[in-house]
């Protein structure tokens, strides 16, 4: 909320609040746009990173889609605004299939996951009960990260695929995400990594086909290995998600550096404790998220990487500790740099963790433009199943 | 959302979604509410645990209050509800002033934090333009743990009760928090670190009266030391905000049982990774948050232990992993007990590690009570700053 009637700017924002740097979004866009592109292969942008209907304008290849969510509440909120192609691309239970059906009623060319008979059992029978051959893609599960069949166990694969092709749904390919690419420790293990994601992904594709049942989607993909791919031959499509805005999880992999990273935390000095090298801000974890994505890395990132208000990282100066409503910047350990010299009031930026976690802790995002004081736009975001 | 128009029940609530036992918590409530009674030392409990109207109702009491905020949205959102005696207890930046000052105009008292001259005479400067002494309570750190002054500092102490009482703004007290308590390892240390956080605002409270200064209000207050404080002597007033649902870090540091906790988040089981003995399920970091609050306690929850639809505790079943919207239940590491055979669809609730930052993650509270599957009451939340 802002008092004042004129257009807000960062002196005058009410803290703790999410700024986007529009000019670092569209950079990160553009680039796996265009890796995308070399690769002739189409980009299914996720959308549950940004939750904004104006970031996925953006970020999408028409106002039509493809894209891919993670909840139905994300698909109602985008088929709204005119999005038709989504895929809903965590593994569905029965219940939300109404919701499901109901979407596709409206022309909704909405794709669910599945990665068991009885899943796609579940399907299928809802989709001749509703007399809606519900398309889905079967999980594939090319690293241990999470769901998906195990890409030799070819019986169960067929077994899920006939389930789905002969008992009333759509049988439309196979989908797999390398969420272990987050655990790699160079750009080779990355590249390593979208291969093995790949390979599962076109092999199981292969075993479908070879059983004569169709498979038309071949969909891979996470941010790491969408940019680190040296081949998607097979793959008709590839989703990533948290590349539009990048994060400090993304930086410390070596897929984006820090300033590629589109969305931070505005906070305010709102005391210290000199004796102890701390400077108290009003981002907490409730402003930042309790995300520590960057402890599992080689440089710890403790809740973020301070900026000045304009967004220029201040080195070794880190938020170290949250409380909900509070943060205590402080050092890097060990760190021979000074901590600047800040007033109760200055304005600061925080660079998170990992963006998907800390958008999700704000209603909206205030645009801004390097440079530039001015707030140029103010785009909601949602939230909620 | 739900589709059927009659009251939701536990089978058909969209999950993941968060429930709230309302027996545990008036039973909370009451518990607190008695050992206050027999310290004969008024309870100011702090809504940004609730963040909701009715909850607020429940614990505070009176309708008007008193209650203590961590932000200004709440303190507008309760005002909005009749609330009318607030504590902002977290120090406030000066830009923060103008909405404090509207909130006043309109009859609230709301009192503001400070812990430094600078602060203090921005509030004093403020309330002078404004005609309007604000009240405010100066932070006391009781234990290294966040914002405050030093208890030794009497200097420091009355520069600012001087720069509050001479400048324009009202010297109410001091308050502090100590929010080291969450780190003890017994009960007998809590009860030590509630007699410190009571000395040392008893102690700043005599050392600002010896100079001539007023300080009606001494304040202090964490969950844990609310609940095993031997003396509250010289203390006027307590807060705390967790107790309201308790959560397994406060039953990792005994100050409840795990049967205590009234805040929950309900979920379906999407799938399995039999091999691995893992169950998947529709509620991960963004239904429950990323918060690990019990990974520096003796035992560590994960994310959080898993129930039946009921709310009964599978022993040693715990959500292990979770990414943005899915989670994977695994058995504690080195338990013989048995994963539950669980149909995909299949119904459980997960008990957080923090009530703060998981109910934070929702809009609202489906109110159920026990051995009961209907939903009786569905009470929103709000959120922002």
């Amino acid at each position: 909320m802002t008092l004042a009637a004129a257009a807000p700017t960062l002196d005058t924002l009410e803290t703790p609040c999410l700024l986007l740097d529009e000019a670092r979004m569209t950079r990160n866009i553009e680039r796996l746009n265009g890796l995308m592109a070399a690769h002739g292969v189409q980009l299914r942008p996720h959308l549950k990173t940004p939750k904004s209907v104006e970031v996925a304008r953006r970020v999408m290849s028409t106002p039509q889609g493809p894209a891919a969510v993670s909840t139905l509440q994300e698909a109602e909120q985008f088929a709204a605004a005119g999005v038709t192609d989504l895929l809903y691309a965590v593994g569905v239970s029965p219940s939300k299939l109404d919701r499901v059906l109901a979407l596709r009623r409206r022309g909704i060319d909405l794709t669910v996951v599945v990665d068991s008979i009885e899943a796609a059992r579940a399907v299928s029978a809802r989709a001749r009960q509703a007399g809606d051959a519900i398309p889905a893609l079967i999980e594939i599960d090319c690293d241990g990260h999470r769901a998906g069949v195990q890409p030799g166990d070819t019986a169960q694969l067929l077994g899920i695929a006939r389930a789905l092709h002969e008992e009333g749904a759509c049988l439309r390919g196979v989908m797999t995400h390398a969420g272990e690419s987050y655990g790699c420790r160079s750009v080779e293990a990355i590249a390593d990594m979208a291969e093995q994601e790949r390979s599962a992904a076109v092999s199981c594709a292969q075993a479908i086909r070879a059983a004569g049942l169709p498979c038309p989607v071949v969909s891979v993909g996470s941010t790491p290995t969408a940019h680190f791919a040296r081949s998607l031959e097979g793959v008709t499509e590839v989703r990533a998600g948290v590349y539009v805005f990048f994060d400090l999880v993304m930086a410390g992999l070596g897929v984006c550096r820090v300033d590629d990273i589109a969305a931070t935390v505005l906070t305010t000095v709102i005391g210290h404790q000199a004796d102890k090298g701390w400077i108290l801000v009003d981002a907490g974890w409730m402003a930042m998220s309790r995300d520590r994505g960057t402890a599992r890395q080689p440089v710890d990132q403790l809740y973020g990487l301070v900026c000045d208000v304009d967004g220029k990282v201040y080195p070794d100066v880190l938020l170290a500790e949250t409380n909900q409503e509070q943060g205590i910047i402080k050092l890097r350990p060990g760190s021979d740099a000074v901590l600047p010299d800040l007033p109760i009031g200055a304005k600061l930026r925080i660079v998170p963790n990992h963006a998907c976690a800390t958008c999700a802790q704000h209603d909206a995002y205030e645009v801004v433009r390097p440079g530039a004081t001015e707030v140029v736009a103010h785009w909601e975001r949602f939230r909620g199943w």
